[in-house]
């Protein structure tokens, strides 16, 4: 499918990711108009005055009455607010998408808020970082990024053809996944990874906060995605908390594993538990 | 204190930081010749055919008799025998240290296995990595990395001061610790990621290993440290093993209040554990 084009977006939470939307969409030139709505005024004004969006609006069904593009990017948790606060003012055949770490369960349900004659389809481009502001926004984020885009059996095929060729056309490598796998593969490989760095920092302030200046950079990559915005990951684990529990639940089964065997001291069994995950992880660079 | 100079170096184990520890000695011109040592003879002939090491001995007395420093660069559970196999052949006034990740326990026991005149001295570089071969050492390994030196209340002042030169000589930021406390830290801020890594890739096993490839950079950060070498790292946690089981408890608590977060739904309770650990994780870079 060729590029889309599309006359005015309206991005709803002008962040890293929205105001890289933003940026990308303007590069590729696959959309005229760029509007911005978010909680704060001094962030839509910079993002404004730093040619991100070409204005904004705070009341959210103004941003995004005369949109035909519609890209959710505020903390998951707001989606469906957002969608009921809009859904009486949106244009007939108004794109709806979202770039939310969370799909099962919320995507349905926003599909189905959304009136006869729009659509609602889920990305989850995997370009995020533990940044959250404009400032670190760029063009270029979704260049050869990964987006999952998960449309499901009442999504309309040709309005999911868009949003895919969309994120191609911004650079993404799309695949298509159904909305609740998308939940318990990235439920495995993102938001237990982020559960497990939290912890992690966590417990070295258990013992003690100032050990923290004698950390290398292992300790500096194992924790990196600490950083990111509780806000955000609050969101995303509650709303994904039901494969999250499960998974805390398999990964405290391999430490107890691993605790069992210092118990024994048993070095041949540790070697062997390590070297099943070193093999696993070397399957990826 | 000035740059210490050595006639002889013998460097046992020829691996990632035996190798640039050799390479750093040549660069900063501290020593006359290096030897190695190692379980390989392979591995050895390319160590010398690049210029890292002058000759190498397979029989470890042979190859440390003349030595007025050793350096001790493998797997840490080798530790022992190899003081044991050299204690009856050193020189008067050799002075014996290590690469270790491990110093409790082990520091003291390998000090008392050194014959009257000569000095066991720990260290440990904060400078290894995920890698292990000769390939990628290099000569700035150490250039502004942490150095712990693990003098005891028996150890020679003057002998201590000489490793402490040694090591900021290669270009390191020393600081004094005791073997214990150090082992405390690192099992908290080295030993315990290590096996959150190993357990973390194991996990997505339990689940699909085909959920590999779906994962981002959170992922691969988290996760990076797995890829180490399972034999050096079964090594560090069976001799860490008391405070990796204790701190594993204290990880898995910190597991255990999210999971009960999550089942409760307590969206709040929830970000205040996410914002406690991103504030003290920020205050490292």
């Amino acid at each position: 499918m060729h590029a889309p084009r599309f006359h005015n977006t309206t991005i709803i939470g002008v962040g890293l990711l929205g105001a890289s939307v933003a940026l990308a969409l303007r590069e590729k030139a696959v959309c005229n108009s760029i509007y911005g709505y978010g909680r704060t005024e001094q962030n839509l004004r910079q993002a404004k005055e730093r040619g991100i969006i070409d204005g904004y609006h705070l009341d959210v069904r103004k941003a995004s009455e005369n949109a035909d593009l519609i890209v959710l990017a505020t903390p998951v948790g707001m989606f469906r607010g957002l969608a009921e606060d809009i859904r009486g003012s949106v244009k007939k055949g108004v794109l709806v998408t979202d770039v939310g770490s969370v799909k099962g369960g919320l995507v349905p349900e926003l599909e189905a808020l959304m009136p006869d004659g729009t659509h609602y389809i889920g990305s989850h481009p995997i370009a995020g970082s533990d940044r959250s502001g404009i400032s670190d926004a760029r063009a270029d984020l979704f260049s050869n990024a990964q987006c999952i885009v998960t449309p499901t059996a009442a999504s309309d095929k040709k309005a999911a053809d868009i949003i895919v060729a969309l994120w191609e056309s911004l650079g993404c490598r799309v695949r298509l996944l159904d909305p609740f796998q998308h939940d318990e593969i990235y439920g495995t490989v993102s938001h237990l990874p982020h559960i497990a760095a939290y912890a992690l920092v966590n417990t070295v302030d258990d013992v003690s906060a100032e050990y923290m200046e004698y950390a290398g950079q292992g300790f500096k990559d194992t924790t990196r995605i600490a950083l990111s915005s509780p806000e955000m990951w609050r969101d995303i684990s509650i709303l994904n908390r039901e494969n999250l529990i499960r998974l805390i639940g398999l990964f405290k089964g391999n430490l107890e594993r691993l605790e069992a065997l210092l118990k024994e001291a048993d070095t041949a069994g540790i070697e062997k538990e390590f070297t099943k995950a070193q093999a696993l992880r070397k399957k990826i660079k």
